[in-house]
């Protein structure tokens, strides 16, 4: 697969993907980054790279890396520290956005459901500014199953809910909790919330129905993990 | 001006602008929150939306609206409440996320500088989900000169800094604090560094550099609404 954009190029370089070949504009492929990196290059056009990346937003850079490796859900569910979950989060940039917080907040990893939400795809990758690459994320068949899973395992589940009772930040999230978020608008799944141990709220006090999801998923990652220091 | 996209288009009707038309495609003109919009209305092709709005991102709608009309900085400093400020903020994404934060947390509202700043266009407007709309919203000459007639005025002005000594949350910043935030990439200037009364860091614990200038605002932003709850 292809990813594009300096920052994803850059972190497939760094990260455990194998890198073939990258294809860059005349001036970019100047770059010392570009020239030490332990890959083929290629000096094409802007013209080339968009076609190639299927976008405009390539910054003059891509790369044909390995495939991207999700990380399995149960050595995930093994590992210390906060594990974040997404029910059904569509939107390559929101995707993206949690990916990259949830790398910088230093959590254990994400999880997603196989059906019916965005994969890691270039889009994402770049939306994460390359975050992706050194985090681990674990596609599951059954979101519901694994917050009971991760229950039994010792760990405790919180769910972002606008409407719950519980203050986000009136708890203390633990060294090994699962904060789950759902999509934008619909929220969690009943399933999905009803295998939580606790569903927290980030206030909204404005006209302006909900956050977006990239921004309350901020808030609860920072509240969780510094809960945790 | 013109306004494109579903929540734009719904918050400038909830809002204090003016609408003096809008424009839907067959489908969306059916909808009753367009058919009963104290505005006229006109159906229109896709094609002639995506042109009139100079985007595809229009959703199916877009409305004349009269100009945003920016909020006075003396008044928005005499009003209670947090004040979020931008130096130098210039991706409209960016600024319409922090926005939309800034409103869903109950903002008093936001100051950006007038020049080298993303203003409120419409894309802006859609990357806030509306939320502009319900916003103060002043640009400032200068914003070091801002912060302090802020702290002449008895505000505490806190800047956003990864590098800083002091954590975001171990902070209480009362009831009238102005949080600011820096440009990805370059953070704040250093004379809108040395305004603020103290500089605190979002830490960073992963291998990617930095958060989003959107989700750091999210946390900061809470941070500081919550803490005077």
């Amino acid at each position: 697969m292809v990813v594009y954009g300096r920052n994803p190029v850059r972190e497939a370089i760094r990260g455990p993907r194998k890198v073939h070949r990258i294809l860059a504009t005349t001036g970019t492929a100047r770059e010392t980054w570009i020239r030490e990196a332990p890959a083929a290059l290629e000096v094409v056009t802007g013209e080339e790279l968009e076609r190639r990346c299927g976008s405009v937003d390539h910054q003059g850079v891509c790369a044909e890396v390995s495939e991207f490796h999700y990380a399995d859900p149960q050595t995930l569910l093994a590992a210390p520290g906060l594990i974040v979950a997404l029910d059904q989060v569509q939107d390559p940039q929101n995707l993206g956005a949690v990916c990259r917080t949830a790398e910088c907040a230093g959590a254990a990893g994400l999880v997603i459901p196989e059906r019916r939400a965005a994969t890691v795809t270039a889009a994402v990758s770049k939306a994460s500014a390359g975050a992706v690459e050194h985090l681990a994320i674990a596609r599951v068949r059954n979101l519901a199953d694994f917050l009971n899973e991760a229950k039994a395992a010792g760990r405790w589940c919180y769910g972002g809910d606008a409407g719950a009772r519980t203050p986000y930040d009136g708890v203390d999230y633990g060294e090994a909790a699962v904060l789950v978020l759902g999509s934008e608008g619909r929220g969690l799944r009943p399933r999905v919330a009803a295998a939580c141990d606790l569903l927290v709220a980030v206030p909204v006090r404005g006209r302006v129905e909900s956050l977006n999801v990239g921004a309350a998923a901020a808030v609860l990652i920072y509240a969780a993990s510094q809960s945790r220091k």
